[in-house]
Order: C-alpha cells, then sequence, then structure tokens
C-alpha cells in the first residue's frame, strides 16, 4: 500500500469533510461543523490563520507576525471532530472525489474549497518581482524589509538623484490595503523615522497611491471616498486618480507616459481567484473565481462547496465582495449546507448580510459606512479599532496588539522594524 | 571622485571613530563615547541590536523576533555624535585606516572591531545545512519552522520509524544555549502541544541533549551542573556526557559508533570568532580571536580596538568568557581608551569584572552561580527573569516580552509558533 494515500487512522464510518484553505471561510466552516457527525481534515499550506485586515501593520512593522497569526492547531485544539494537516493542495479530482497533496492524497465525502485569491498583474507577470504584493506572512515580512532597507539606502547614497529614488514609494492601488498602506508609510517618513537618519532627509520622503480608477476605496461613497483623498493628502500622499500604470521596472514606474522614479514599488491592485478554481470543471469568472450555484455548490456537484474570494457570487445584481465578513458567511453556511445533506435536505441559497465597509488611512484617521452611517476621521479611527480588536482571533493577540498600538500612538514609534532575512539587492 | 568614498558630508574637523558591529561590544562602545570630541559611525550588517541572551525564546517560539532586538538607529536617535550604517564589511586595512564595505568604504582615525563570533562545526563545515547554529535573528526564525514543521511532518507521516525519527530532536552542545534549547524543547513537547496532535504522539518525543564534555555547563561549579542535568532529566531531556558526535546527515547522527535517528539537529556547541579577525595580522588562538593587548589594541597599532567575542583576553590565567557582560564591558573600556589617547594618555589595562553566571533550563527552573552565592530551581528562574529583563533594552521590549512570559506560564501557550519562510523539503 502506497503509505502516502488515506492510512487506515484516516478511515471512520463517519462521512470526510475535507476543508481546503485555513483562511476565514475555511476555518469558519470548520468551526460551524463542531457538532456535526462528521469527521473534519483542514489542509492549509501555512500553519496559522492570518488576521488578513491587519496584515498591512505587520508590513509596515507596527506589529510582529505572530501577533496577527495563530495555529490553526491551538485554534481548533478543542474540536475533537477536527485534524489539521499542512500540506499544499497539488489537484482536485471532483469526479474520483479525491484531493492530491504534495505529502499524499486524500478522499472527501463533503469537499470545502477556501483556497482565496492571490495578486493579479493583469497579464504583467514580470512585474510581481518589481512590486510586491500582499496576501501571506511571507510578503508582509518581504515588504517590511524593503521598505526598512530603501531608508537604509538611501542613508548610504551619496549621489541626490539616487537618494530621492530611493526615498520615493509608490503604492499602486486605491482599495483598503493601498490606502493603509500609503498612508501608514506616510506616518514612516513623517514621524517615526526622520530623528534616527543623519544624511537622508526622510521627512522628504514621497509616498505616491496610483489608482486606475476615478477614486480611492471605490466601494465607498463617493463622499468618502473624497474625504480619505483629503486625509491622505494631509498625511502627505500624493493622490494619483484615473491613470493606469503602463510599465514597472526595479527603477520605478510609468504613469500615464511619465516616468516616476522609485526603488520601492507595491502592489495593491489586482487579486485573481487561487488557481485551484480552474480544476474544478466549473465556468469562472473574469478573475478565476468559480460562478457557484445559490447555495454555493459546485454546479453538478452538491458535495462540493466554493467560498470566500474564490466563489463568484452575485446579489441582488451586484457582486459580493472578497471580504472577510463575506468569506466568513460563506463559510458557515457551507457547513449549514452539509449539516442539510447529511439529513437529506437540500441546502439553502446563500444570502450575504452587508453591515458595512471600513478603512484605515493613517494615524488615527479611517473611513466607516455602516448602513446609513458615515463616519470619518477620529470616531472613525475608535470604530475601526475596536471592530478590528472584536474580531482578532485570541485574547492575548488582543492584548498584545493593543499594547502595540497604545505604544505606537503614543511615542511614534513602530516596535517591529527588524530587518530579517537578506533585503534585495541594491544595484 | 567615487561616490562611494568617504562623501564630503563625512568628512569633519573631529576625529572618526569606526565601530564595526552593533551587539554588545560596539553598542557600548559607541554609547560611552556619546561626549567625546568624535563622530562615530557605526557600522552593522543588520539593522538592529540583537539582545542574544533570548534569542533561543525566538527559536522555541516564545518570543517574537522584534521582542529582543531594537533597531541600532533608534537606540542612538539621540545620541547626536553617531550615525549608522547598515552595510557589511568585507576587509581591514589597518596600514591605510580604512575599511571596504559591500557598498562603499571609510577611512578611520580609531577603530573598534567588535564583529563577534559565528558557528564552528570543528573541521565539519558539512554539518552546517543539517545542525543549523544560533546566532543571529535569521538563524532563530530558520530554527523555529524547523522545529515546527517537524512536529507537522510527524502528524502527516504514516510510518511509525518516520515518525519517531521526527519526533526526536537532537541538541549538540551542552553550554547555556544548548541547556535552554535542550528544556524548551521539551516543554513543548510535553506541555504545549500533545493538545493539538491528533495523530502523531507529541509526547512521546524525544529530546537528546548530546555534550562531548564530562558535564554541561562546565563554566558552572560542578555541583550546580549536577543540578542541571538533574532538572533537565526532569524536564524529560536525555543528557548524553563524554560522547563527541562522530557524524550529522540529513537522517541523523552518530554518537560514540551508534546512530541515532533524528530530522531535527540543532547546534550549540561550537564558536569561532568572526573572521574579520585573521585580517588584522595580529596573532589569533585557536578559535581565531585576535590576540590583544593590555589594553585591548592591537598590537602595533594603539588606534585599532578588538572587544567582545572577537578579542581574546586572558586574566588570572583564565581566558575571559565570550558572554554579554564581558562584551559590555569591553566596549566600555575601548572608549575609555580612546578618549584617554585624544587626550595623549596611553590607555589603561583592561580588567574583566565577573558578577557571576547564570543560565535558564526551561520552565521555572534554572541555575545561578555569583560570586558565592549559588541557585537552582524556581528561585534561580527569578532570579534569571528579573536579570534579563533589567538587560533588556528598550522599556516596551521589557514591558512586552514580562506579558508574553506571564501569558506563557499561565497557559502553557508559546504564541509565537508561527511558520515564515519555506520550511525545509521533508524527503
Amino acid at each position: 500500500m502506497d503509505p502516502r494515500a488515506d492510512s487506515p487512522d484516516d478511515a471512520g464510518t463517519l462521512p470526510h469533510v475535507l476543508v481546503l484553505g485555513g483562511g476565514f471561510g475555511g476555518l469558519w466552516a470548520t468551526r460551524a461543523l463542531a457538532a456535526a457527525p462528521v469527521r473534519i481534515t483542514l489542509v492549509d499550506r501555512t500553519n496559522h490563520h492570518l488576521f488578513q485586515p491587519l496584515l498591512y501593520q505587520v508590513a509596515t512593522a507596527g506589529l510582529s507576525a505572530p501577533d496577527v497569526a495563530a495555529p490553526l492547531r491551538h485554534i481548533l485544539r478543542k474540536q475533537a471532530n477536527a485534524t489539521v494537516r499542512l500540506d499544499e493542495v497539488r489537484a482536485i479530482d471532483p469526479h474520483a472525489r479525491r484531493v492530491a497533496l504534495a505529502q499524499g492524497q486524500l478522499h472527501y465525502d463533503y469537499l470545502v474549497v477556501a483556497t482565496g485569491s492571490t495578486h493579479a498583474y493583469f497579464g504583467h507577470d514580470e512585474w510581481a518581482g518589481f512590486a510586491p504584493g500582499l496576501k501571506t506572512l511571507d510578503d508582509a515580512l518581504a515588504i517590511r524589509t524593503r521598505v526598512l532597507s530603501a531608508f537604509e539606502a538611501a542613508e548610504r547614497e551619496d549621489d541626490p538623484l539616487q537618494r530621492a529614488a530611493w526615498l520615493n514609494f509608490v503604492v499602486i492601488g486605491g482599495g483598503p490595503t493601498g490606502v493603509e498602506l500609503a498612508g501608514t508609510l506616510a506616518e514612516i517618513a513623517r514621524h517615526t523615522l526622520p530623528r534616527e537618519f543623519r544624511r537622508a532627509e526622510v521627512r522628504d520622503a514621497r509616498i505616491h497611491l496610483v489608482e486606475a480608477g476615478p477614486r480611492v476605496l471605490a466601494a465607498m461613497p463617493e463622499d468618502l471616498s473624497e474625504k480619505t483623498r483629503q486625509q491622505l493628502q494631509r498625511l502627505g500622499v500624493q493622490v494619483h486618480t484615473g491613470d493606469a500604470v503602463t510599465a514597472i521596472d526595479a527603477e520605478g514606474i510609468t504613469l500615464a507616459g511619465r516616468r516616476l522614479a522609485s526603488r520601492t514599488v507595491l502592489w495593491a491592485a489586482g487579486v485573481a481567484a487561487s488557481p485551484l478554481g480552474s480544476q474544478l470543471g466549473a465556468p469562472t469568472d473574469r478573475a478565476g473565481r468559480v460562478l457557484v450555484a445559490p447555495d454555493l455548490s459546485l454546479p453538478g456537484h452538491p458535495e462540493v462547496l466554493v467560498i470566500g474570494d474564490l466563489a463568484s457570487v452575485t446579489q441582488d445584481g451586484k457582486p459580493v465582495p472578497g471580504v472577510a465578513p463575506a468569506a466568513k458567511q460563506m463559510g458557515a453556511h457551507a457547513a449549514a449546507v452539509i449539516r442539510d445533506r447529511l439529513r437529506g435536505v437540500a441546502g439553502e441559497p446563500f444570502r450575504y448580510r452587508d453591515y458595512g465597509n471600513l478603512a484605515t488611512i493613517g494615524r488615527m484617521a479611517a473611513v466607516v459606512h455602516f448602513g446609513r452611517l458615515k463616519l470619518s476621521g477620529l470616531l472613525a479611527w475608535w470604530f475601526w479599532l475596536v471592530a478590528h480588536l472584536f474580531f482578532l482571533i485570541g485574547f492575548r493577540n488582543r492584548i498584545i496588539v493593543l499594547t502595540n498600538w497604545a505604544w505606537s500612538y503614543w511615542t511614534y514609534q513602530r516596535h517591529a522594524r527588524i530587518i530579517v532575512g537578506r533585503p534585495p539587492p541594491d544595484e
């Protein structure tokens, strides 16, 4: 027998639910099946659940990696019907009900595919090396190293033009991640670093936020987009809207036909669904997301549920957004569908409940849109902070993150300014 | 003019003190020159000062990297006569008073060489890949990934022999680092992880501590070595003394002619001085440390001071140990010698003041030897904790480290159990 096939102790009489991905969708699906008569295997290629809404804080040295992540095993330690497996999905075969992994294969009775999304460079994959995106902890640590190393290179550099290129930062994409990155970079350059550098004029650093569409935070009402632009400009960010980037290389970008010299370009513009979506044999949308049935199942395969950023769901003529609350709701719904199926009942259609939308901009500034409530500025920032702390998994994380926040607030310091790993080559 | 040579704004009428290395030696030398009429450049290849005594906690997932490190720029932000440069030393030319860096070169009037030590494999450099050592934050994160990945591999593994090899951990070297690593690994296997794994019997994990000499913690009095051995055994560590390792490969080690299967071998056995020592043209000892003059200067070069782990100093017939207090004292002494030279006075000879010796073993166990005071067990652990918190740089770090410690103590949890970077290949 192939030792990598399902092993004897994996077998059992209970139906096997295989969950691919330990993000908001997969983890919420797993937890919602805690009392169901199933055995669950949750597969992820990392050992942790990541609280992605705070990932930009790791990239900008405000938080440590373990502050925004918790081991999946630890989260699920008390859920006796769930097993966690650190492994990477290679292929899905819906007909044989089998998933090939890097280290073996697993059969399933029910499959929940929640492998999320990755960066997309709109057909310009060669930009990936020059403009890293932010999806994983490794991405965040790589961006942190790149940003901190740029200030160090500016301090070493004698040529004023080169020095300016090291102090020019470009963030591409005016969604929440782009706005958060740009606002925080401006805060670092204006407040955190200046006293510490002797030669580079860190206060002269330029932060450019580039959005091809007409406004930043396009998911927000227009007046909040405008407020966001004003708050960003007050922080010192140069906001470019309505112009697309046509080239990115190691020396900078081309924007609206003009060159902008920059040694640090960050990508927050496009996402594409995980490539596993295309293996399921169902139609996908332009971003590679699977067009699921109303109950989130794969058309023709009621035993396969596709959720989170990987699922393309339209509701009232609008796409359900790729945000954490939507993924959690889909996870819970997938679990409900599986419980229904186990009892021989058809699954209900999924309905997304939109509780609102919020984004932070920088020190003490945010925008919030909750139903008819619209907030901006300091009050929105407090709202944002409380909401994020509330949803952060793990009591300890909340205390530590709050402590770090208080520390940063009073001192302007960002404690995680530690370069690990090799910085990218300077020249 | 070569733009990488000293730039005009580096020039000045004040003597230029170049400090190589931002560890305890280099940083303490820099700080002790704060009021001296000199301009100082501190060069380090990382951007942070590392509190090495707690590095094993990063490797064993008890602390985050930023908890035990602080940016050198931040530490020195108020010291107007000091500039920090992130760069790597390539060569030292004592005759031309010039140091070649990866990104340029610098001239000096006084040079403080404090580049420390690295792992040594006693002529078996091929062991480095199988038995990583612990000197830098990158080392610590690589060890953390390796250790956590081994438990994950055991959980995936179906073959009992292979599973056992994944659950066998070997620590080579019975000094303080080896004792700390072995004790903490035992704590993780016994207390932190068992509830979270479903298939691997994590409690069956074996931790082996291998010391070629007759006893662990050889720098301690014999009775404390024996106490340490007993405490380690109580934690479940198998202590092997008096036997040398003769082979290390991906499958395990050979010890006293017998094979010990293990997929995770950690190296805490030998250190060698930084290779820069050999470039100074002075005699070195067997470990590559420079035999300095009584005032710590390089023989024949009173303007060059060699300090910390790179300096070989004998006092009362015994070598001054390579520990943090010795490096700090040498740093302060080097600064005093430079101040003397500036006034035309010869430097005093260095005298090491030995305040004692302490090591932690694991949860609530430590040994302390301070003058005539000998402690072991819980009281020693509290002593160790207070001493380490006291010496940790930065008020915030102390609070965070103490919080994490309290959390670990009450919950047995280690919050930083986050695998970042690619784990080593399984097979």
